[in-house]
């Protein structure tokens, strides 16, 4: 597993969607016949898809609608929908800003501060709706915003940072003590994001309902550029399975494990799935639905930290309903529609009944690597090419 | 074999065309003089190459120059073929469409129903042209399709879906089965796709006279990016090969294995026969011929599916006559004409007489890298580079 | 650690700043509280960054603010500072030159003679400005210059060739006696460029204070295509590591190792500490300063050696102050702006509380392949693709 | 060494270029120093290049600056040479085609009969002109076309074709008995192309008195994509030079490796010495030269052969005379200049005095990946991107 890179130093090599297929089953099932229903906390999802807390992807209508689609959506109460009475106004501004501008608005964006009396109002209108309310927040606000976002009926809290650990070494404050802020909210808690086996452990021995699995692989995400950290998703989702199985084990308490980030295709939900996930998170590709505040424009998790900005503002378009981006039909063949469809028929290929036997689908590794004919399709995909 | 690809598990590395290089022999033979022929379930045939049954490619005029040729091609009797009297003019509509508009309207075309008088009208063509005819349904319409083929002349049944298994679970309806369509239909019977060994060697336990050997490889082919599922060429051709002789070795039956999709040039068609397949299935190559239906245009084997469209509509253009594609002369050098001559050079160079002494060529690792220069050169061709 | 590369003949694997990722910490710790401080031959530094000896990034000036920004400069006794009154001037000519031009303007321009004079007169400069006056020679002149530099108040030698060894061998000069140059000029030597343990070791044996890591790595470097000599970063820098910890282990004297060369990332300056240097040297990124004389333009280390030229004058542009480059505020999300905050962040993320124990992060092997999604964006940002 | 490909299959992995550098050395040498001649067939030569015979390369007057300038060139007896009294007029056709015309141009150029009267006056101009006559012929005609050489007054005798073996199996001719040719002509003889080290044995045991190595890798051959034939270059030479040296061992004779295609830069070349070979032959770098016959343009070793071209027209532009290529100045920084000064001071970097020690330098795996940042760069080369 480990190869030398040094004198004296090893390094594991870790695997991305790009490198992996999935291979097919002995057996092949109907996709019209399998299961992908699956549970967190109690709840249970006709869908294994969370629309993740992108100010571009969610507001309390996409919530809604989300559950009203097999799934729910996370909002983000550090975002436009908090710092604005009128959300919609802040990403006009966003996506309207020119292009070289871009970084510099979202920035002065975010400069906004929360109201906390916003938090309320957007969890209740998710539930008039008749949406599961979750949202969410960075480890230094969890304790605050869960008790305000709990008491307004709030039904699944997620803490969310690049990188969250149960320690968290500070003079300025203490970590975030989850075990504690699990008791007071009784309601489930989500947490990431984690790319390690033995945190993620810790988090499930914490009382933990479900982790997030992703440091850095998101399309908008450029903490790898900047930062150098991060880990590709199929060995991230591999490791953190591992810990979940182990948990299980010795427990007999299953904690789902969410893949967050990274899957631009419908291939790459499959091969999460394969990997072993529970269920996966999705931003980008639902910027591309009308119905997203963002309007075919998303810029990760940008937050108002002026000196290391690491979201980019990405033109996505807007190519569908979300209904269709999840269940068809698909009018582009880029895998970037009717997920649902892609994930069932890769189940069917698999002869994977449900989510569980998906999770042990057979993968291999196989690159994709850019042959010229494949960067000429490019070309003539962007309209660059002669012919 | 496999690598750790995280904690507690491993994959197999898999292999495709442009990581392969075939080793010269230790003799060389005059290219003149090598064997190319070929037979499956009693037919022999001149050359290795059958045309597959996409409807840019295959019609009935197709089939039968596939024979005059020296091949044979699969005519797809859930095509344009069998849904409309006039099958041009369905297809006129196809390479007619506006770019952004092409997957709608292949979508569309292919939801006028088959005529089921219109196999036998096609079979009956093709034969009175003096051309071998073979057929191709998906599983689920193979038994019913295959009886009236078999009534109008069909010299080989080919059943054929993205993934087929001896085992298929649906409430809906019962697996095909294979062993009695075989003895039901008694022509040879040609099925796929495969990539497993396993399956292979099932098939081959069931009576079937030939294997499709190919997930997701073709050019018109987006079921890795949708779907996640494949297995690089190589790898699936090998493993299967290794079925092939195994039942072989214990039977004393030789089931030829056909390596279907992913060869775009010469060269990837002797890796394939280096990998020890028997024949090879071409599709996008064809189109290039001037007696291809596709007219410079395919879209791999687009079903009337609303809900995943997995065939996109490539332009290649029209380069020269089948026979020149097959036979030449080249008048290209990029590998895409003279298949039949590359295929014999590459032979002469390796030492090898015969398909089967070809099939034992050496094979090296030899990943073609995208060099600055290739890219630049990509660039110049495609006349975007200042030079 | 050694893969056969042919018959009887084996090599190693060696890694780059693209092929490695660093993997977050089991804690992690406040940014604003991790140490990045270090120390080289009796000075500290506040920050672990150097300015590389390179024309279009150190004049005086530059030294100055370096000093004051918390790190320091190298000035070249070979470059345009010591060859003109006004090295402003010819400058200008190489930043002027026509694009087909450059490699001719660079070449005559630094065909002018060194003025010995001076010398004193930029160290000089520098010290009046309150700056760490730290020069570099060539080996060949390295005795005479050092001398020169010391009277005149250097406060740090730097001796740097492309490949910098003990042993030279040539009839028309003997190797540099490294031990006497540091016994004459009694003041802090760092020795460079160097990719092996071995030549490390006998550098620090020889009481080199400071090791400059890195052959052909740098963006304006054309080292490895011209020459084909070249060790990735990850690699030259951990072997370079373990022979400090060898040579400190032996002896107790720490040898500092400065990774110099090809990070033009903040995530590629957080992976150098993460394979073990304990300091950066910056070139190109620093161009992009509008205090830079090479006002957004450089070209390496070029030489008057008309017959090899190995720099090529890039176009950087200007991006900011060299503050805003090293302390943000970022208003560009690539990684080029706020390097310090982005080491500061990937420290926290790691849980490393100082440099030396990010030096013990952990890496992993993560190629980061180029996927068609990627490339597309390339021609997004470049304004060539379609949307 | 071998891989798992498939079930029941192992490979080799073998290395090019692109992913192999040279490790710098312990010591280093002033490249003024370092004897960079060598031997072949008793003939001494200054530097180790020999010029291909490409006809877009050699002609006569090349053939006798490339002596004067220390090496040889190679006239290819089966190109318009000898087919053509005014061999300039059918060159001038093939570069003033158009870019669609081009293959079809050169295959009607190379229609036309070999002259045989015509050998013995290309050697006779190039004797007069005081150069070494190397001429070239392909296997079926060595015999014929030996004699005639020899009788002219050839100095060397160079046997090529694609892939050459000591046995060719052919009902019309029989294999070449290189035995018999090199007693009947008593001139050093030059066989290949080769990648097999067996094969190298074999000639090296007929008396044959150097080899060329490499089978598909030269910029205008196409014959990996054609044929799917093909070694990457440093295992290729790597394997030939173990089989030099076994043979050296019980012999006593020491027979040269001159690898053969596929570098396009100084640092290739330097890669080609290190992985053992003696010479070099370069061929599409020399097209560069205003006194080579192509103009800025080659194709390879195209041959009248209509039924499978696999040689390009490549244009490469004229940059400068072929001493400057060979020599320097170097008026570009890309490699393609200087190719002597190139090897001297990379030979110098690795503290080897002569061609002999260079073969012994360290090797090391690193392969230059495409990132981002390198495609963008080609853009900016290209004119493409926006800055």
């Amino acid at each position: 597993m480990a190869e030398w890179i040094g004198i004296g130093r090893r390094a594991r090599r870790a695997y991305g969607f790009e490198e992996i297929a999935i291979v097919p089953g002995k057996i092949t099932i109907d996709p019209e016949e399998v299961d992908i229903s699956w549970e967190i906390g109690g709840f249970k999802f006709q869908i294994p898809i969370i629309a993740s807390a992108m100010d571009g992807v969610m507001d309390t209508k996409m919530a809604i609608l989300m559950t009203k689609l097999g799934g729910f959506g996370v909002l983000n109460l550090e975002g436009v929908q908090t710092r604005y009475e009128n959300p919609e106004e802040a990403i006009e501004k966003i996506i309207n800003a020119p292009s070289d501008e871009a970084t510099n608005v979202i920035q002065k964006v975010y400069e906004e501060p929360i109201k906390e009396e916003l938090i309320g109002r957007r969890i209740e209108e998710i539930k008039k709706g008749g949406g599961i309310a979750c949202v969410s927040s960075v480890p230094q606000r969890a304790e605050r915003f869960g008790v305000i976002a709990k008491e307004a009926g709030c039904d699944i809290f997620v803490v969310q940072s690049t990188v969250t650990t149960i320690h968290y070494i500070s003079k300025g404050r203490s970590s975030l003590n989850f075990k504690k802020i699990k008791e007071a909210l009784k309601i489930p808690i989500i947490v990431g994001n984690c790319v390690r086996d033995d945190v993620c452990l810790e988090f499930m021995e914490a009382g933990i309902d479900g982790i997030l699995i992703g440091v850095g692989p998101g399309t908008a995400c450029t903490t790898r550029s900047v930062l150098g950290v991060g880990i590709p998703q199929i060995t991230a989702t591999i490791d953190c399975v591992h810990s979940r199985d182990f948990y299980y084990k010795k427990t007999g308490k299953y904690i789902p494990i969410i893949t967050d980030g990274g899957m631009s295709r419908g291939g790459d939900i499959c091969k999460a799935f394969a990997a072993g996930c529970d269920a996966v998170m999705i931003g980008s590709s639902f910027t591309r639905a009308y119905e997203a505040p963002g309007k075919g424009y998303h810029w990760g998790m940008a937050t108002p930290h002026r000196n290391l900005p690491r979201g980019t503002r990405i033109k996505t378009g807007i190519v569908s309903s979300l209904e269709a981006i999840l269940y068809g039909p698909a009018h582009l063949d880029d895998g970037s529609q009717n997920l649902i469809g892609a994930l069932r028929t890769a189940m069917g290929i698999c002869g994977a009944k449900n989510i569980k036997e998906m999770q042990n689908a057979e993968l291999i590794i196989a690159p994709s690597i850019q042959t010229e004919g494949k960067i000429f399709q490019v070309f003539q995909r962007t309209g660059m090419g002669r012919q």
